[in-house]
């Protein structure tokens, strides 16, 4: 690609990264001309590109509507029809604050003041001068109208600081290839299909009540299922895996937080309460109350490894803005464990965690993820507690048994916990995206300030080793994300509602009970729809429902004893004995298979 | 029994009861007299007779000890010895007052001096005078000293006003014979023993830690699998029986507590906090929570009943002082549920209800229970929510559902909440005390002030009917209850270690294993004690730890394939094939038999 550099040379952009933020930015320019060619009241913040395209920040004493956004589309293909070159500029700041003060361009002028360079580089697209590093496009023409869209619109404040002016954000973006723009629209209606947040509702899965609280969810009886489903698959591998639970209260007193250090390091995200004058808190996090169990006994080494699980609800403070359905919340269900263990151990212990986390994503349908491992900066061991030795011992056990899964990493340097390093999993889901999930990090902090030890056989005390863990991270934020993995449609053997009866008219009303009763005797979850409704409108309102399977009986099937399958997937799958359904369900379910 | 009355007449006390009642008051009396002569700066609170005793409240610069009770018992046999009459007066006010001031009686005096009468009735023994009603028995020599025991020492305050003076109650307790003392003190000590307390850290159930908090309670692995069984079996039987879990937040803003009417009565138990400058608290009750998912959609009449239920953790304010092991916390967890039904739906509800409690009380060994049926005082309609047809509704439903499950139950005028009418069940436990647990309570106050309703088949809105009910009250409670019941020793169903592996030596650590194994692969919950000890002494503890089953193997098990059974109630079964007594333990299991 060509473009134009700040001297005013023609470069040759070889990187498609490169070319593709050369072209978003330029982009973003030409949206910026738009929107102040057809407001002219409108002045600017800032406009950078970022993973998805790019957006800009205006300030103008009008709201923008979302029809705004197909009027700005137009303008800009207006604009890419003129043909207008990128102009650069190599300007002193006195020039600098001139000009844009002249324009009347305040955020601008506050920018250039605090920028040291004695000289800046602008570019000048039609109308608009905005300050710029480049290189950009030469031209508008440059722009392919079929590659670019105005996507949404935002609040945002002048420098993130809510204190400072109120902005109106404009998210855009652009692609190289038409193709490009194409997928990723496609992938950005395909996300609005699977908002959690909307088939939370239609699917009755779980509501949010500002009159109750912004963050705290209420799970219905379909999500709660989800929920408790979810849990005890869980819980059960862990038994077998030799965890054991333990469940411990959400409250606890200011001294305990002092122990661990959360009173001095976290209690801006945690909720205070006074009690006959004493200061407790909500607990943020799980460990303290985790280590205080450990501590209640002596442990000889003999007993070690102690793998100490619990679905333990924590409560932190988000400010209401970035809540999200149920994915940002201030109220959350870890799937929290512990792993108390003697240094020998931990090699093994890790693994173990790295294999049950594949084991449990890839049951739900996870079979990629990217892994990052966090490691320390060995130049700043002022910023980190525990010794060297302990942070290279826990660094290479991580790598270790991430060499021994074949798992490949990218290590991120400087990024570790003060209290160990950790590897993280993100899970990519059916539409590509990455979710953060799955956490195994060491603590050298927590069992030095609580003195947690063992008794070695050396009959002498030891520091514990501690391993903090979490597969899901948290239920609320692991159910939201297979809704939309799943977009609605779950598994047979998570679905709330496994199938559907549909009698197509009452006469049929007392075989499609029969047929209920049978498949809950079973142990199969059913619902019976014996509306007075056509059976077309049961079975679109039922696809809505996103049941896995729904039954319509009538005569025919009353008389043969079957049932007619419709598979949610694969549709009409023919009539079928009862007792054939059944088995087929509960093989689905056995195997818990991904899609009927 | 011979007595003598205020005016000095000797009386016949013809029932057992009152006479109970005339001999604890006056070996009360004695107790009082006893103190007092050997502690001469002692001053007199009040001393009634109670339940099970009496006690006497006294204020005094210098502390009892334990071991003056015995001094103290003694003294009042010595004062038995010397048959000291019991001698009323009737006496005016202003005498009452001048004799008691000349004692420096001054509580007394303060007591006096609210007294509307004229004339006040005393009875004085020995150097002790008290006023008092009466009757006593006629002198101290009629008091068997056989039959009496000085049991405890506790604090109080003047009027139970902890502002007021600090006194120091002791608690004694008479009967009419001796045997009836006997047991009562057997009683006591059985209590002793079960004390869940105790149990509770002798069987690492769980613990209380000061430094986190009094009233909240650690579950530790054993503890924490005991309530996920309580839970789970709770939990399956309310899926068959048609109920619908739900899950809420442990945090609710105030607005939703205003609704419900709690921020105004129920203020000062609830924990408040603040999040963004608006108040919050923790939930107290699940009810509101509960209605406000109800009101998330439009309920046909054909929908009901809904039944909802949660296993919900509420948080309440109770004083340090009052708290009591798990019996009586800060924060624990309901089986709660709230059923949504129409008035023709009540009493099939309340029967279905009843009929569980039935099921699920019976299975913990609870054979029987004491009922009470609170109503309201129709004469003070005031203080009630609802309309009296409401209320006549509802309680006849009550007595319709008691006797058609010919439940005899005493009638509580006036104790009604002042939403509703109610039935609680007091379960009476292995020695014979009552603890309240189960409650089935009418609400016509939550579904009004929600403006909860259903559409009937009139196609208008009605309010909905709304039934509380709990069946254990609390987990925490009702686990408490059960460590005392079973005295630690669970039936095998629920007991966290149902069978321990014992080897007599090192030699047979293998075979132990393999049993282990066997036992764990058929689903068992094994403890292998491999530690190098004699068996006797693992037999010992494992008494202590009150394992269902020991198992013991040695060469002859190893050879034979067979484990040496040692049943906790009915010592040794003799050796056995394992798959024999995997086979006798799952039996048990499935029948959840209380005893082995």
């Amino acid at each position: 690609m060509q473009a134009r550099a700040a001297d005013g040379q023609i470069i040759e952009v070889q990187s498609p990264d490169e070319a593709l933020e050369v072209y978003r930015h330029s982009t973003s320019h030409l949206m910026a001309l738009a929107v102040t060619e057809l407001y002219p009241d409108t002045r600017l913040g800032i406009g950078p590109a970022i993973s998805d395209g790019f957006f800009y920040d205006f300030q103008r004493g009008t709201s923008f509507a979302e029809e705004d956004l197909a009027k700005i589309e137009q303008k800009m293909r207006d604009l890419v029809a003129q043909d207008l070159p990128y102009q650069p500029a190599i300007v002193s700041v006195e020039q600098a604050i001139k000009e844009f003060g002249g324009r009347d361009e305040q955020l601008k002028v506050e920018l250039i003041k605090e920028k040291c360079d004695e000289r800046l580089s602008c570019y000048r697209v039609g109308s608009l001068v905005d300050f710029c590093t480049g290189p950009h496009v030469l031209s508008t023409g440059h722009i392919d109208p079929k590659t670019f869209k105005v996507v949404s619109l935002a609040g945002s404040y002048w420098k993130g600081d809510e204190k400072r002016d109120r902005l109106q954000r404009i998210y855009g973006t652009a692609f190289l290839t038409e193709a490009d723009l194409h997928d990723y629209v496609h992938r950005l209606e395909e996300a609005k299909k699977r908002d959690h947040r909307r088939l939370g509702k239609d699917l009755d899965l779980f509501s949010i009540h500002e009159k109750a609280g912004a963050g705290f969810i209420y799970w219905h009886p379909k999500g709660a299922w989800l929920r408790h489903t979810i849990e005890s698959f869980l819980r059960e591998d862990l038994l077998r895996r030799g965890y054991q639970f333990v469940v411990t209260p959400h409250v606890a007193k200011m001294d305990l937080w002092r122990t661990s250090g959360h009173a001095d390091y976290y209690r801006q995200n945690m909720y205070l309460l006074n009690i006959e004058g004493e200061e407790f808190a909500l607990k943020p996090m799980n460990c303290p109350e985790h280590v205080t169990i450990f501590k209640t006994h002596r442990h000889s080494y003999r007993e070690l490894p102690i793998r100490m699980a619990e679905f333990g609800t924590v409560y932190r403070f988000e400010k209401s803005g970035v809540l999200h359905g149920t994915l940002r919340v201030r109220g959350f269900t870890q799937d929290d464990a512990h792993i108390f263990c003697t240094p020998d151990q931990v090699y093994d212990e890790v693994l173990g965690v790295l294999d049950l986390a594949e084991h449990v994503l890839r049951t739900f349908g996870f079979e990629k993820y990217e892994v990052e491992l966090s490691v320390w900066d060995p130049n700043q061991k002022g910023k980190y507690v525990g010794e060297a030795a302990d942070w290279n011992l826990a660094t290479a056990t991580l790598i270790r048994a991430l060499e021994a899964k074949g798992l490949p990493y990218q290590r991120m340097e400087g990024e570790a916990a003060f209290y160990g390093p950790k590897i993280d999993l993100k899970l990519i889901d059916a539409i590509g995206r990455k979710w953060q999930a799955t956490t195994v990090q060491f603590d050298f902090n927590l069992p030095e300030r609580f003195d947690a030890g063992y008794i070695g056989p050396d009959a002498k005390n030891h520091p514990v080793v501690m391993i903090h863990r979490a597969i899901f991270g948290s239920l609320e934020r692991f159910i939201g994300i297979l809704v939309e993995h799943y977009a609605g449609a779950f598994p047979i053997w998570l679905a709330p509602v496994q199938a559907a009866v549909l009698p197509i008219s009452e006469k049929f009303h007392a075989y499609a009970n029969h047929v209920k009763q049978a498949l809950q005797s079973a142990g199969l979850r059913v619902h019976l729809d014996d509306r007075n409704e056509k059976v077309n409108l049961k079975i679109r309102e039922g696809q809505l429902q996103k049941f896995p399977y729904m039954l319509v009986v009538g005569g025919r099937e009353e008389t043969e004893r079957t049932v007619a399958v419709r598979n949610r997937f694969l549709g009409d799958e023919g009539a079928m004995p009862l007792e054939k359904f059944i088995e087929k369900v509960n093989d689905l379910v056995a195997t818990k298979a991904v899609r009927p």
